[in-house]
């Protein structure tokens, strides 16, 4: 299988991304190969300072990038020849069956839409995110595609996140959730109390509204709410462990008993450390797009891009987007 | 000064409200009294059991209850003898200065409104919410009085968390960032894109837009939200110490010497948890109405219901309502 690899995405980027790729190859020995898109010349220096040679890692040249605080639809439309573009292009060609991207996740949305488009029943696509919970994972959704949604976008993220959750990570019937501001169905915003009856209506298992604090919980499997909320709270929890690890450290700081205490504790933290790395995850999906598209994080490492790529092929695997579109013919969507 | 407590209020009621009553009397010294609303037997009893006289402690009877999950306009109208009606009428008549309530949310923000009413310039009143950041503490508004909200909304809240973190905090000039999916003003959903339109015109010392991931930084002293998402950071954020707690014990199960290391570390996580606790903060301040209402957390203890008083009796004696009228007079709002 060849997937494509924005080579020029994230702050790595490229190096990360590139030393992501080799390792990505390596581990699947031959049953992948990576079409690294980027500035053919930095890319190409790059794998043969590190003694890497052709064997399933392509180039494509792509001498534009586009910055994280670019407009993205004016981007798209003006730099043909960023890594991201020329990425989406070979997708729609049939020459790679996913595109891998850490760079600007609003250009990586605008090019999957423009270059893929939708599936059959979908309104907009959405990012899922696997969120980790004391009785596993979760995955929230839309975790940050689409800051203004409607009830509609997000009965259909529910029903995208449900098919992703049986079908990507072995879920039987997927418990979905509703992030509101209350349990009762009475609770919400004008946009969760319209979404709260059509999921109530939908053959989902759904679980009701839930709250801020279930989602560690574990309540439910899929919790679906609007890319503005879910982005806020994806941000806030990649900043929590860094605002323990400041308490810890001023904490340990006044007391040589707690310092020797925390040494005790380093397997610990670094398990807990671990458990919350995004890097483990290695990419979202972007649901409902007519293709493959995984957005790794901005701040991908090595393991991150090989991890992201190692879910764009298991996502194309799975057959995620048949599943959806059986789902939403059957449904009627 | 008099302060009318809804003993009724919260999961701890009326014991643990009780309890929060007799040590603010005790620790303010006869500089404040405190109205006990709530079933005149069950208080009066409790009080006798514990040995408590009438000192600086009254009793109004409120035969009735307004429970979590009813709806609190319905609520408001039919329960007439309510403890949170009986204590809002009480400080219309002008008998007590400040209410204070644990228990539902709704309902003391629709009897404040109802008996109330807003303050000039203010369309719709909003919860404070203290967060405890790197630098100190930021406020957060609003923490849930409203789902829906509007630009004109947004720019109020920032006006009225900015006179509070003056006032009440002691910041000078304060910060005030709108929080949301990033930092550019072209990010945001419609609502924070035109709210961000009014800040930057208004006079306040606005920042811009705020992520998830720089509240706990303590990017800015005020920042402002609708309260849908402000509840669900905050409800969010309350279940983050019980997750890093569960982690933790999870990992010293599988490991006497981090076992050990925990307990020498004790001190410090028993630090951590203090300052992320809310008991400690005592009550949030419900801004933009035309009296003073307290709101205390639903678990309310003894601690946090004595902190909430406190926080009542500083409210009423740093003139707040009076800044706000002066600031919104001035700005023409």
């Amino acid at each position: 299988m060849r997937i494509g690899l924005d080579a020029m995405g994230g702050d790595n980027a490229p190096v990360g991304i590139i030393d992501g790729a080799i390792e990505a190859v390596r581990e699947r020995d031959g049953r992948i190969e990576v079409v690294l898109v980027g500035p053919e010349r930095v890319v190409r220096e790059y794998l043969e300072e590190h003694g890497y040679g052709d064997d399933h890692i392509e180039i494509v040249d792509a001498p534009e990038t586009i910055g994280m605080n670019e407009s993205p639809s004016q981007a798209i439309r003006r730099k043909k020849d960023s890594s991201i573009v020329r990425a989406m292009l070979l997708q729609k060609e049939g020459a790679v069956k996913a595109v891998v991207s850490a760079g600007s996740t609003g250009a990586a949305v605008v090019s999957s839409l423009f270059y893929l488009g939708r599936l059959n029943g979908i309104d907009r696509p959405a990012i899922a995110l696997w969120w980790p919970t004391k009785t596993g994972t979760s995955i929230i959704l839309d975790g940050g595609a689409n800051a203004d949604c409607t009830p509609r976008n997000l009965l259909q993220f529910a029903e995208m996140g449900a098919v992703y959750a049986e079908y990507f990570l072995g879920m039987k019937s997927p418990r979905v959730g509703l992030l509101s501001n209350g349990e009762e169905s009475s609770k919400g915003n004008e946009l969760t109390r319209e979404a709260h009856a059509l999921l109530a209506a939908s053959d989902l298992d759904f679980a009701g509204n839930v709250e801020g604090g279930d989602v560690f919980e574990g309540a439910v499997d899929v919790v679906v709410t609007d890319g503005f909320t879910g982005n806020v709270m994806l941000k806030f929890s990649e900043s929590v462990f860094g605002y323990f690890n400041w308490m810890i450290r001023k904490g340990v700081d006044s007391s040589v008993l707690a310092r020797i205490g925390a040494a005790m504790m380093r397997p610990v933290f670094r398990g807990m450390k671990r458990k919350l790395d995004y890097a483990e995850y290695g990419g979202m999906p972007l649901l409902g797009v007519n293709g493959v598209t995984i957005i790794g994080h901005g701040g991908s490492s090595a393991r991150a891009a090989k991890n992201a790529i190692l879910a764009a092929e298991r996502f194309v695997e799975s057959g995620i987007n048949e599943h959806i579109r059986a789902r939403t013919e059957e449904t009627g969507e």
